[in-house]
């Protein structure tokens, strides 16, 4: 098993103790230092305004967190608890998997900080973010 | 049928076209020019991190999403698109019922802006944040 | 002296250890548990859009941040560093002094967030928000 | 004169309107599609906390939405009013001259949104952030 297959296969031991991450249907598929990539199927449940059309805001944001809290997991081998987060919703989601890039900005001793972006089949932006992770915590 | 009671129920036929907020089993019990309240009964799929507990991030910003937005609906008869939501998180959630309460901060003709707060079964704050929504849409 | 008088004579020598503070012209005027209130008069520098007219963004997020952080310095006797700032504009100010208050939306003892709202001197709302700070740093 | 000499030019023109940004001392030194780069001395003014030293979080906030919005004003030539501004904070900076790269994250009709990150004179990020621009306004 190489080196990154290694990494993924421990990331996703822990995005999968997280019963939400399960449900939405998350699988870490890339990691490295240059970040984390995550795929998840559509649900029926994921369906926010049926005329707009698109994928709840709130899973969105879910998306956003877990990829920049695993593209910081890739580079510690654990995710941090979250500060705060930020997410801009650039374009409704059509029904559709989706495929979630974060990346680290930087990695301080005491805050971390990373952002994730969101892309539906076709390779369009949906909603892109930030959070703050706590890195001093203990465990 | 009392005036709050007939804006709950406009407000609730919204929120329940909306598949993920049926899944969350959000009910909106309160609405007014002061905001809404809405609540919500535990599931197991929200569990976060199973040491340190909790609802994933993903959900109370899905509730903090929400309640803002109905804060905003309660005032024009209907939810508006999400640009950008923050949200703080200040306590893992114990799993429990949770109530979350939405308040207008500036209703413009443009863009309106909208906060949340979210609280466990005995009434500790567990996450708060805002939203901006675009008020100019045409729907 | 008063507690509350004796209060802000602690914060102003605080708010004026720092220079810009001190450009801005910012003065603490109220202090106690509910949060503070800092005041300022117009300045021909903080002219953003001459067509627009008002504040430069930077300004009111300077005194958004500095409001938040001190609500939180009333409590613990000093200001704490920012870990993220949060600025949503609502109206242009035209030229004019302005008011700030700051509120404590939770102390934690690693995490503290609070917020401001700046109003301009007809008491309307020009901008708000929030801001996290570090409470766990040792100085 | 190049494209991108004419470019700069006109966007100097927008940027020297405004008196704060005089203020700052800001001079706009490279624009394209790949976004801005802003540079400015620095000024005693700009002093935060004489004892961790560094400019204040405003002035960096300032620089942050000015860099966003020029980002845009290199696609559309001229800036756009800001809808809310998200800072984080990555580390304090040491009295120096700072330059401020700017990019476009999403152009919408109606919304843009953009980042932009600050960085001290040995190139070391200082702080980065986003903002949310009102594309669809009429002037």
């Amino acid at each position: 098993m190489s080196d990154e297959a290694a990494l993924i296969a421990t990331l996703n031991a822990h995005l999968w103790r997280n019963a939400f991450n399960v449900w939405l249907g998350l699988e870490l598929v890339a990691a490295g230092e240059a970040g984390v990539e995550i795929r998840l199927p559509w649900r029926a449940e994921f369906m926010s305004n049926p005329d707009r059309g698109g994928a709840h805001g709130g899973i969105l944001a879910a998306l956003i967190d877990t990829a920049a809290d695993f593209a910081i997991a890739a580079r510690l081998g654990r995710p941090l608890p979250t500060i705060d987060l930020r997410v801009d919703y650039h374009r409704p989601a059509a029904a559709g998997p989706m495929l979630v890039r974060g990346t680290v900005i930087r990695l301080g001793r005491q805050i971390a900080t990373a952002e994730a972006s969101v892309f539906d089949s076709e390779d369009r932006l949906l909603a892109s973010g930030r959070g703050a992770y706590f890195a001093a915590s203990a465990s």
